[in-house]
C-alpha cells in the first residue's frame, strides 16, 4: 500500500521573526506519524496572501493532505480564512452553529464578546466545519473537487494556539482522517536511548550490526544533551518482529549505556523506576535552579516518587536549610565536590528519599574564573549505598549548561541504578 | 533600499517525525531579522536527496541567501554535503585546516577520532570554508556563480546542533554576511508587554489607535501564556521616532495592562525591577515543581536577587520545611487559600526575601475533583505589604497549567508591585 503523504504549512509573522518557536510542527508530525502518515515537508509562511497561496498550491500537488495551522483569530493580521477561501472559490457565509458555540464559550467573559469575535462564525460555505471545543475559531476541512485525480485530498486549517491545535487534532482531525482515508497501521519507530558515549564511538562500536541491517529497515543517530537517541525505522517493509530481531542484536552491543529501549527521556525512565520500587527522590539545585526539579515533575503520578526541592541559589540557603557547613562553602566554595556532596546528603535528610541529586555550578555567562570556568557543574547522588560526586563540563550557553547539567545528573543516576 | 530575503531549510528525519522541536530555525530568524534580513520561508524536509535539491532550488530563485542546518554529522543518514557538491556541481576533496581543527578538537577524546570523523575533512571544492570552532562540521558557503543575476546569492550550510550552530552564526556568519552584502539596518521591531487582558478585548480598546496607524507600521497580536506581545514593526518604511510616537499614543490605553515596553519576558521585567531596587525575591512551589524557579534563574545575574526555592511536592515538606499548618491540611487540603497563603510566608520568613510567591493546584492528568478541577490553582504573594492570594483556573496539559501558572505567578506579581 501507497504511504499516505502529509505536509503541514505553519502561518505567522512570529514565526518568521522568530519571536515564537514551532513546536506545533513537531507535535502535528509525531501524531500524524504514529497513524502512519509521512510528513514529507514543513512549510512556514509570513500572514502574506502570496506567500500562503503558493506555499498551499505546492504542497496540494505533492502530499494527499496539508494541515494549516495559524491565522485564524479575530484580529486584522489573521488572513487565513479569506485566502482559503479565494484559493477554493468559495466565499465565507454565518454558521449558526460556530456563533451559538462562541457565546457558549464566552458566557462567563462578555467582555471578548464583542465585533471582532463575531468574525469567527463567518465560514466557508465550501468547507467541512468541525468543532473547535476550546477556542473560537472553527476547524475548517476543505476537500479538493478535481475530477482528474484518483486519490481524494484534503486541506486542513487548524488555529496556531498550541493548546487548541492540539485538542483538535486529537478529537477531531485524527477520527476524520481515519474515517476518510485507508490509513496505514505499519510505519514502525524503534528508539533505544543511549547515554555516556559519544555519537561517533557509538557508531563506530555498532558499525557491523548497522552495515548488516537489511535495506527495509532504517537507522538515525538523534543526539541531544548528552543522549544519543537510536532510532530504527520501518516504513511498512519491515514487520515488528524484524525489527525486534535487529534489536535484540544491537542491545548486547551497548548494553553499559542503554538508558531505555523505549522512546522515554530519561526523566521518564527515572519516574518508572522509582514508582515501581516504591522509592522516592528529592533535589537540591543551585546552578541548575529548578530545571531538575521541573524534569521530575513533568510527568503525572510524580508526586508519588518526587518529594521536592530545595533550591539554594543563595549560600545562606545551602547552609541553614541544606546544613551544609560553613567551613566548606569558605574553604572550597559552592561549586566543589564537599559543598555539593553534603547538598545531596542534606536534602536526603531533610525529605527522607531514597535518593537525592544536588547540582552546583557556574551557569554563566558570568561568574567564571580560570579555575572553574563557565560550564563547571558538580553533581552528586546521595543513594542508600552512599554519595557519589562528579565533575563535568558543559558547552553553550546558560540554558544549554542547566539544561545539560540536569539531564546529566538523571542520566547518570540512571546508570548507577543498573549497576 | 530593497530588504534583503533570506530562507532556512532544516534538515532532517527527526523534524519530520517530529522527535525533535525545530528551535534552530526561531533563533535564526531572530538572529537574521536583527540584521535587518528577511525571512520569508522556513522549510523542512528530510535526509532525502531530492527532497533537499528540490527545496534548495526553489529557496535560491525566491531568496537572496537560503541557510541549511543539519545532515553534515559522520554517520551514514546524513548526505547534505555530497547532495550540496551534486547541486553546486563540485567535488570532495580533503582539507589538511579542517583535519588539523578536528584533531585538535578531540585531542583529549582519541576515541572519537575514528574512521567516520575522518569524512568530516572532506569539503565541497566550489565552497568557501569557515571554521566550526565548537563542532567537527565544516561551515560551508557556496556562492551562485550564474551569469545572469545581479545580485549575489549564497548557500550557506550549518550543523544542526543548536550550540554548534548559534556559535557558527555568531563568530563566522553573520560578519560574513555583513562583508558580502548591503544589509539594511531599518527593520524594526518594537513590542509591549500586555497582561491580563484578553486578546480580543484588547484589540477592541486599541481598535481607534489601530485603525489611524499608517500603512507603513506592521501590528501583531502574539498572545502566549495569559500574555499578549503587540508588535510594531516597520521594514524600512518608517523612521524609529514614528513608531514611538505610535507607542507613546498606544500606552495610556492600556496603562493599567502593561508589564514590558520591550520584548521581555515578565521574568525578566521582574529581575530588573528587584535588581534595581536591590531587593529579593523565594518561592515555594507544589504544582508548578520547579517551574517557576527555573524562570527565574534564566537570566544571568538573578543570584542578586534570587535565593532559593522549596519545591513542597510532598505535604511533609509543606509542614516541616515551609511550616504549613497540618490542621490547614487536613481541613482545606492543599490547594487552598489558606495553604498557599502559610507556604508564600514561610518561604519568605525562612529565606528572608522582600518578596515570595507560592503556588498549588492539580496540574493532571489526574487528581482532579469536581471541586477542584485538574487546572485549579491557587497563588500566593507575600510583600511587604502583606500577602495576597487568588483562585485561577487554566487549561491545557499538564505542561500548559504548569507553564501557566508560573507565568500567571510572575505577571500578577508585576502588577502588584506597579500599584
Amino acid at each position: 500500500m501507497k504511504a499516505l503523504l502529509a505536509e503541514i504549512i505553519s502561518i505567522g509573522d512570529e514565526l518568521l521573526i522568530g519571536q515564537v518557536v514551532n513546536t506545533n510542527a513537531s507535535w502535528m508530525a509525531q501524531t500524524l506519524n504514529h497513524a502512519g502518515i509521512t510528513v514529507v515537508q514543513v512549510t512556514t509562511v509570513r500572514d502574506d496572501r502570496q506567500a500562503i497561496t503558493e506555499a498551499v498550491s505546492a504542497a496540494m500537488q505533492r502530499a494527499d493532505m496539508v494541515l494549516t495551522t495559524g491565522g485564524l483569530g479575530p484580529t486584522k493580521d489573521d488572513i487565513t480564512k479569506t485566502v482559503l477561501c479565494e484559493l477554493f472559490h468559495t466565499r465565507l457565509v454565518e454558521s449558526p452553529e460556530v456563533r451559538e458555540h462562541v457565546r457558549t464559550l464566552y458566557a462567563n467573559r462578555p467582555e471578548v464578546l464583542n465585533s471582532l469575535t463575531a468574525t469567527q462564525w463567518l465560514v466557508p460555505e465550501a468547507a467541512v466545519i468541525l468543532p473547535n471545543r476550546v477556542g473560537s475559531a472553527p476547524l475548517m476541512v476543505f476537500h479538493r473537487s478535481a475530477t482528474n485525480v484518483q486519490q481524494p485530498k484534503v486541506l486542513i486549517s487548524l488555529p496556531g494556539v498550541p493548546h487548541e491545535m492540539q485538542i483538535a487534532m486529537t478529537e477531531q482531525i485524527m477520527p476524520y482522517l481515519k474515517e476518510h482515508f485507508a490509513l496505514a497501521a505499519d510505519i514502525i519507530h524503534r528508539t533505544i536511548v543511549v547515554y555516556g558515549i559519544p555519537e561517533s564511538t557509538l557508531a563506530l562500536r555498532i558499525e557491523q550490526w548497522e552495515q548488516a541491517l537489511p535495506p527495509t529497515i532504517h537507522l538515525a543517530y538523534l543526539p541531544k544533551q548528552g543522549v544519543v537517541r537510536l532510532r530504527l525505522s520501518s516504513y511498512g517493509e519491515a514487520s515488528a518482529d524484524e525489527v525486534q530481531q535487529q534489536i535484540d542484536a544491537l542491545l548486547p552491543l551497548i548494553a553499559d549505556h542503554v538508558l531505555a529501549t523505549d522512546d522515554l527521556a530519561p526523566n521518564v525512565v527515572l519516574g518508572r523506576w522509582l514508582t515501581e520500587r516504591k522509592q522516592t527522590i528529592a533535589t537540591a539545585e543551585s546552578c541548575t535552579g529548578g530545571r531538575l526539579a521541573a524534569l521530575l515533575n513533568e510527568q503525572s503520578g510524580s508526586s508519588v516518587y518526587y518529594m521536592g526541592s530545595v533550591i539554594a541559589y543563595d549560600n545562606s540557603v545551602k547552609q541553614q536549610v541544606l546544613g551544609v557547613l560553613p567551613e566548606t562553602l569558605a574553604a572550597d566554595g559552592a561549586v566543589s565536590e564537599a559543598c555539593v556532596r553534603q547538598m545531596a546528603e542534606g536534602v536526603r535528610r531533610l525529605l527522607k528519599t531514597d535518593y537525592a541529586i544536588a547540582t552546583s555550578g557556574i551557569a554563566g555567562p558570568t561568574g567564571g574564573t580560570p579555575d572553574k570556568p563557565v560550564g563547571t557543574v558538580w553533581l552528586a547522588w546521595a543513594t542508600p549505598n552512599g554519595t557519589f560526586a562528579e565533575c563535568r563540563h558543559f558547552g553553550g550557553d546558560r540554558a544549554q549548561i542547566t539544561n545539560n547539567a540536569a539531564m546529566a545528573a538523571l542520566g547518570k543516576l540512571l546508570l548507577l541504578l543498573k549497576q
